[in-house]
């Protein structure tokens, strides 16, 4: 009588967990076994939401009045300090792993005076976003309020998560500000770095495929569209430029259309300049430049081609 | 003794608090307080998931079969119109504000009227999306089946959600529209406002990085791939520009490469035309036309440097 | 007396629901009635998810040490084989409908060993993702880890989510392989098709609008930024280049830059090479070769102007 399959699995089962067992040995870089704890993922998203509960309070929980308003901050911003000091305090024993020992007394420690020196920046944020909120709807023609642009536009929903990592990261917190903007990556195609330094008033219009390098810098009322790059040269160089200004300097008033690449630390493009869709620059513009591509002249083609 | 931190953020919590609330009434444009409910965006999302199980309801239902058909789609039906009435109701009272008064009942009434006349055009949006997965298995070699596609090609779903939001917006429903295909952005990167108009038969291959603008006109069997944008000039003049034709033009059996970003409500982009990837384009061209850059020659570089 | 809406509704319904159903029956192709059940969305999500854990294990599950670790890899493998037996034998008898029959028997006992087989692979897909993880950390100054990147790099779950997809499609499993990719590509907006051969030490960065088509070859140690097209040329001829070779061969320690365009089966990108950002590349380079299009010189405009 031939076993039946599963029965051959189950002969099966024992070499194949060693095998991986095995396998996890061999390739310690993946692991991540038999060390200090990660932050969660979970946590982290949950601080996200109960953050963005306070910058924008009604538009995250419905019927909110001047009435109720400081039982409701009060009870979120206590229930953020807990879980912002959980997580501060692992990032900090795990980013400090192989370097200087960090009790976890201290870091728990360090982790509270962070949280705390951090809410007290939300209210710096919140304006800070309201020059952004501004901006968009003076900016985009499709907008038809303001409430629409805080409600749907990924844009501003991306800024909002980078200038609250942001301030994390100025703190000296590890591993948190990079999965909060990555978080925001996911949700709307828009990768800003929080070490990123950017002015008050930025629009970023449909936003998908933007990347804002670790080292840019963004004057004030900046206003760009999906697919902008903000990036760096040399990437086979890579450990050995940590730390180095590598990405551009975009100054007050710039306007970037569409998929523009604008590469290099020394890169600056001057206030008010307004550079063209599917440019690739590399290097930099005084103020008032307009850069742009011409658009290729047509060719009559037969009809039903569509080849290029 | 010193005190624990956990007692210093007590003390210190009594002014985070009244620094934020004071914060909140400092910035009203991003505070929504006081004001009427805004739809919900739980709401929001579980009637697009039972709009999909109404136009493709075998791909979200298992089981399905012409016996039990009937029943699933009474049922659903039954469900919508209330989902729908209630967000429709809230998004009319808000959207309103600050003009004329509506009533709340006047609201509610409309909303009803609203949702069933929607549901009267769904037929014809399941017509329109069946002309869409026809056109990607037929322009699609890597499709391997029409069940492929719809149960897994983002573009159709991008597009599908867009037919459903387009046929509200004419309606007259403020805020859910965009809300709509602000998330099927989030979940495809592929923006299409649902002002936008587009015939049968569109194809969106891959699409991240896909815009469509609000007054985009598409024709018949157009295919594009990810990374177009369909957009608009002159950002900075913003809400002056509100309600004008602003995005291009785009007629029958157009095929459009990646990452061409075509600008300008005066553009038209002609009957059977190709343009290629990475074009920026801001004038028309004729029917027929072949519209592409040259690929730049390559030089020879040492091989250990990666600078560009 | 005027009869309330709802009422109105009630009469109306019947009509809309048997429109819809009329509908159904009038559009085969989006209405998956009377069929094999698909493989559930929701079950390839827990398998992904599970296959992360044995692939990362201590990245998913917090406290793993090699005392556990036995014990959390047998359970997560016997779970698994279930769960991914079920999926493929709904998989295979889906795919092979209208063509020759599989009887449910039969697709059982060959799912179960395609499943065997398959997490007979696991150990060398980790390897290979030992050897992207590297490469990232080497090619981004911004990593400050190998933890940050297996925690929050978006392109290194792209890729390990199509290392593992490419393994089930080579095992000869349908619709799974690209649901599971396009699952990746709905997270990172990274759309590798699983069917692409890419080699070990690869490297996306930042990865938004990445398309990697279905018969693309990718080399060793290949690097690429966000917006890198390797596609194809016809679309219109759709179906008739089913399994024709019709994206580009890249070489061993090839740099993309950010939104280049490579198209074109017969396009083949030598060795070492650096393609620069935003060109579109339809021919062959050879090793070593330096391709980018120049930077347009600025023009001074009026301030306050920003059209391009």
């Amino acid at each position: 009588m031939t076993p039946l399959y599963e029965c051959r699995l189950k002969c099966e089962l024992p070499q194949i967990v060693e095998a991986l067992v095995r396998s996890v040995h061999d390739t310690p870089k993946i692991d991540h076994i038999d060390t200090h704890d990660l932050p969660s993922r979970r946590a982290i998203v949950e601080i996200l939401t109960d953050l963005y509960s306070l910058l924008f309070p009604g538009f995250i929980r419905q019927d909110l009045c001047h009435a109720n308003l400081d039982y409701f901050v009060g009870d979120r911003v206590d229930r953020l300090f807990v879980r912002l000091r959980d997580e501060i305090a692992k990032a900090l024993l795990h980013g400090n792993e192989g370097r200087e020992e960090i009790a976890i007394k201290e870091a728990k420690d360090r982790a509270e005076q962070i949280a705390v020196e951090f809410l007290k920046r939300l209210p710096e944020v919140r304006h800070l976003c309201e020059t952004d909120v501004e901006a968009a709807f003076a900016g985009d023609p499709a907008a038809k309020s303001l409430a629409e642009v805080v409600f749907s536009y990924p844009g501003f929903h991306a800024i909002a998560t980078y200038r609250l990592a942001h301030e994390l990261l100025l703190l000296g917190v590890p591993l948190i500000p990079r999965f909060m903007t990555e978080h925001a990556h996911k949700e709307t195609g828009i990768d800003i770095h929080p070490g990123a330094t950017i002015g008050e008033g930025f629009f970023i219009d449909h936003g998908t495929g933007v990347v804002i390098g670790e080292t840019t810098t963004i004057g004030k009322r900046v206003q760009m569209y999906h697919g902008v790059t903000l990036g760096a040269f040399s990437p086979r160089k890579g450990q050995a430029l940590r730390g180095k200004k590598r990405h551009p300097t975009i100054e007050d008033e710039v306007t970037i259309y569409p998929n523009a690449t604008i590469l290099g630390g020394e890169t600056v493009v001057g206030r008010g300049s307004v550079v063209g869709g599917n440019v690739w620059l590399t290097h930099s513009v005084p103020p008032g430049s307009r850069v742009a591509v011409e658009s290729p002249a047509p060719k009559i083609i037969s009809s039903d081609d569509s080849q290029v």
